[in-house]
C-alpha cells in the first residue's frame, strides 16, 4: 500500500536568496516549532553565527550550509578580517564536521578566485551546495529504502530530516523515499531530551508530511523494541570517522546497545561530507558541553548537571551508513574514502 | 572519608496522626517539588485515593501506606460500603503491587476484629506499618551498602528514596547508608521523564542530605557507563514476580540492558511486600499507561504518544534484588517466599 505523502508542505530549512542590494539568508527559527513556522532573513555573517549557537539553525548540513551562506555575506558586506571570521564561523558548534567542511570550501573558493568576483562566487557556491544537499538526501532516501521491508516500523531519534539539512532529511529522507514505496506503516520519534528536538521538530515535520508518528520519552525506547515495535533504528550523523564510529545527538549510543540486544538494525544517514577524513577513529571527536539550564532551569544548590549534546556510536553497533553513494558497512565505508 | 549526611532535613513523606476528633493523614504534595516543600491534611478517604491517581503521593511503598491509611479514614469518618471503598482505594494505580497489599492488611485487620473497635485497629496497623517500612528501609540500606565498594559512583533512576516511602527510602536508603559508612563519592540521577521524578524529587532529596548529585537526562545514562563513571545501578521496584522480573518506572528495563553491556552490577532495592507470590514471572504484570499530554502538552495532529509508566526488567538483567532480608540473586530470592 502506497502512501499519500506531502513532502511539499516543508518549508525550505535555509536557503540564499538574491534581493536588491546583494544576497539574503532566509532559515526558519527551529526554536519556535512546532508552535510558529517563522522564516527569519539576515544580511549580517554574524547573525548567522548566533543563530547556529543558540540553535535557531541546527542539523549538521544545515549548519554546515549555514556556514556556507555567512561567509558569502561576509565577501558580500563586510569583506575585512578574512581569517578571523572563518574561523569564528566555523567554530560556532564544534562537534559536527560539516561546518569547518562548509566554510573550507568557502576558502577554497576565495583562494581560486584571485580577489576576483568573490562575492558572486561564493553565492553561486552556496545555490550549488544548496542543490547538492537536496540531491544527496534524495539519493540517501533511496539507498536507505532499499534496506526497508514492508510496513517497516522505524525508530529515529532528534531530528535528522529536512529539518535538519536544506531539504528532504537524511534519516527522515529514508522515511520518505520509503514511504512513498509504501513501506512504512509508522515512525516511533525520541523526544530527545534535553532541546527535544524529536518532540518539537521531527514530529511536527513527519506530522506535516503525513507520515504516521508516535512520539516516545527517551528512556521508552528499550521497552518498544521488547515490545517487538520497532523493525529498524534509523539516525543522522554529526561526524563519522574513517573506520565508521559516530557522532550523533545525545542517546544515539544507547539505542545502538539497546538496538543490538534486540536483533534490530542500525543504520545512520548522512551525506559524504560527514565523513571526517582526518579522524581513524571516534576517540578524537570532541563533544560539545553545553549549559546546565537546558536541563534544569532552576538551580537547585549542591546538584551539578552533566549535558554532552552528542555522544559517540562504536562502529561495531552499526549496521550500515547510508550515504548519497550507497549503504555500507563501516568497513565498507572506508574503501569509498 | 565518612560523609556529613543529614537526613533528619526530609520530611516525613506521609503520616497518619492522631487528632481532636479523630485520625488525620498527613503528606508531602510531590507536584510541588523542588519548588515548594507542602504538607498537606486531609481526613477524607477519597481525598487520599485522588493524591494517589494524580502522583501528588508516588513511589510503591508511600501508596501502599496511603491506601492502608485510606481504609483507616474511611473506618473513622464513612464505614459505609467496604467492599465498594477498598475496591477504589486498591486499584487507585495497577502496577505497584504495595497499594494492594497494603488494602489487603486492613480488610484482613477488619475480619478479624469482629466488627470491635475498627478505627483504632486499623490507626494502630497504620501505625505499625509506618515503623515497619523505615526499618526495611533501613535494612535494606544496610544490606545493600554491603555490596558497594570505596567512592562509589551510584546511578539511580526515578525517586526511590524517602519520598517515595514513609521515610529513608530504598534505592536511595542504600545510598545513605552507604554515605555514612564512606562509600559514597557521588550521585547520577537520571531525570524520569515524563515525570521528572529524578529531576525533580531525587536532586532535591539529595542535595537537602547532602549527597553530591549530578542530574542526566535519561538518554545520557549510556554514555556516563561508558566513560566509566558508573560503578553500579541502583534503583527501586514497583513489583517483583517469584522469579525476580521486576516492574519499575519506565526506563529501568533499559538501563539494565545498558548496565550489562557495561558490566556494571544492577541492583533493584525493595521490600518484600512487593514481591508478588501470585505471579510466577513479569509476564502477568499490568503496566499503567497514562495521558498522553504528560509527554506531549500541545496535542500535535496526525501525532499519538505511547506513555507507560513502567516496564519490566528480566530477573537474568538483576544482579541483586536488595531487601530487607537480606541480598539476592533472583533465584536466591524464591527461596525467601
Amino acid at each position: 500500500m502506497t502512501m499519500d505523502i506531502h513532502i511539499e508542505n516543508l518549508p525550505r530549512t535555509i536557503e540564499l536568496v538574491a534581493d536588491e542590494g546583494g544576497p539574503v539568508l532566509r532559515y526558519v527559527d527551529q526554536r519556535l516549532l512546532p508552535g510558529e513556522l517563522r522564516m527569519e532573513q539576515t544580511r549580517d555573517w554574524r547573525t548567522v553565527v548566533d543563530a547556529i549557537k543558540v540553535l535557531a539553525v541546527r542539523g549538521a548540513p544545515a549548519i554546515g550550509l549555514a556556514g556556507a551562506a555567512a561567509m558569502a555575506l561576509w565577501a558580500a558586506y563586510d569583506g575585512k578580517g578574512l581569517e578571523a571570521a572563518s574561523e569564528e564561523i566555523a567554530t560556532a558548534r564544534p562537534t559536527a564536521v560539516n561546518l569547518d567542511w562548509a566554510v573550507r570550501r568557502t576558502l577554497d573558493e576565495i583562494s581560486s578566485s584571485e580577489g576576483r568576483d568573490v562575492s558572486e562566487r561564493l553565492f553561486s557556491l552556496v545555490k550549488l551546495m544548496e542543490a547538492e544537499d537536496e540531491a544527496a538526501n534524495r539519493a540517501i532516501g533511496e539507498n536507505g529504502a532499499a534496506l526497508l521491508g514492508a510496513e517497516s516500523r522505524i525508530l529515529t531519534h532528534c531530528n535528522a530530516g529536512s529539518l535538519a539539512v536544506v531539504f528532504y532529511g537524511t534519516a527522515l529522507g529514508i522515511v520518505y523515499a520509503a514511504a512513498a514505496q509504501g513501506k512504512i506503516e509508522r515512525v516511533y520519534a525520541d523526544e530527545t531530551r534535553p532541546v527535544g528536538q524529536g518532540a518539537r521538530l521531527t514530529v511536527w515535520e513527519l506530522s506535516r508530511v503525513g507520515i504516521p508518528t508516535t512520539l516516545i520519552c527517551d528512556n521508552m525506547a528499550a521497552s518498544l523494541m521488547a515490545k517487538g515495535c520497532v523493525d529498524a533504528v534509523v539516525v543522522g550523523a554529526d561526524r563519522i570517522a574513517r573506520n565508521g564510529d559516530t557522532a550523533n545527538k545525545i542517546g544515539t549510543y544507547g539505542l545502538s546497545v539497546l538496538a543490538k540486544e534486540h536483533g534490530i538494525p542500525f543504520y545512520v544517514a548522512a551525506p559524504m561530507s560527514t565523513v571526517d577524513n582526518s579522524l581513524p577513529d571516534g576517540s578524537g571527536i570532541v563533544i560539545e558541553q553545553r549549559a546546565a539550564a537546558e536541563v534544569l532551569p532552576r538551580a537547585i544548590e549542591g546538584v551539578d548537571v552533566w549535558n554532552p549534546a552528542f555522544d559517540v556510536t562504536p562502529a561495531r553497533l552499526i549496521s550500515k551508513i547510508v550515504t548519497e553513494k550507497g549503504a555500507f558497512s563501516p568497513e565498507e565505508l572506508a574503501a569509498q574514502l
